[in-house]
């Protein structure tokens, strides 16, 4: 029998090298993408372009209202620039309140009715913006908490959590998603919207740094020249 | 300074008895319905009637998309009629998937924006229809994951998830409820979203007995001549 896999698929390089990995598995993809209000709505378009290019079994847009509380969905906040990596450690203005946990809920009961056997997000604690529920603790909670949240669970199943990235550095992911052919040219990961990456937000500086220690040329066009 | 609660708020008994103890606990109440497509909508103006008698500070209805997979919200599945409560024990049709996963975390999400202290949730374990997700374990696990989950748990806060209801029989809230005055003629239990209740519902079924063992006549009307 054929195994299910909801990915969530934000449109970045870690939910898009996440999905890859989940198809290397053998899992038919169901793909899963949030508009929640953020202003880089362009990664809408790439998670469009990445769910077409996997051919996944099925694409939801889910559409989900926030409460504000976030620099990537209010615009009178700022979102941080040029923060070190220690810095990094402090959660920033672009934390969405509760996000990942909102995103594996709806994933969830989507799971529920697809009778999946796991559920793929992207999330990573070694380069990171410092947001709470992107650590192992969380996703191992999250996953207890799962297993007792549904009835495939009462009935004897499971749907397993899969955060294929949670222990891996940025450069280990690129390089894994080189080895799959992620079509990295197609993601996008910067928080502002613009017509190119600014490099200069916490995802840019990041993925940035991840393509220069990996040994790679990031293939998207930044504003700034530190992609060389 | 005030403590403020968000209050999950179906417009029925439960959740409506549950938030009228909130407020007897001194919370500032903040409202929070699901119009997740139920065909029971009538539902949803008894919780606009219950959050405006009890004057909360703000009511939000939040829309969200369901993949089906209920008898609540596809109307080619049958909403189980006249189960025993031996037959209760199993997961019926009306099961939502991941219902009161999804409802938790968007109310996490808005109880960090609001910076409330807690969350009230109406769900039951001992009158209930078999749902995994009103367990105390269930309830419990979500606790822990939602410690690790947000920005105030990082910073030595919580967000406390209650369930006032979870041990009691349906004549005890009922009984509760009587004391702090609760408009149970303005709330609504019933699966089948009629002029009248069904009656004959889990749901009718368990509001039905909870009042005549509370000693106590149910104020609003039914379909069948149970309510006696």
């Amino acid at each position: 029998m054929v195994k299910k896999a909801v990915c969530l698929l934000s449109g970045g390089l870690d939910s898009s090298t996440s999905l890859a990995i989940a198809q290397a598995e053998g899992y038919e993809l169901y793909a899963l993408s949030f508009d929640y209000g953020q202003m880089h709505r362009r990664e809408l378009e790439s998670a469009r372009a990445i769910a077409e290019h996997y051919r996944v079994k099925e694409h939801i847009f889910y559409r989900l209202e926030n409460f504000g509380g976030s620099a990537l969905v209010d615009s009178s906040m700022e979102i941080p620039s040029d923060r070190s990596e220690e810095e990094m450690t402090d959660i920033p203005a672009s934390y969405v309140p509760a996000r990942n946990t909102v995103f594996l809920s709806i994933a969830l009961g989507w799971a529920e009715v697809l009778d999946a056997d796991a559920i793929f997000i992207g999330v990573n604690s070694v380069d990171y913006s410092g947001y709470p529920d992107c650590r192992p603790e969380f996703i191992e909670a999250y996953q207890r908490m799962a297993d007792l949240a549904t009835k495939k669970s009462v009935e004897g199943g499971r749907i397993e959590i899969r955060a294929p990235l949670l222990h891996m550095t940025k450069a280990e992911i690129i390089r894994r998603g080189m080895e799959l052919g992620v079509p990295y040219e197609k993601t996008w990961s910067c928080y502002r919207g613009g017509e190119k990456a600014c490099g200069r937000c916490d995802s840019c500086i990041l993925r940035l740094k991840g393509f220069r220690e990996a040994g790679y040329r990031d293939p998207i066009e930044y504003e700034t020249d530190e992609n060389r």
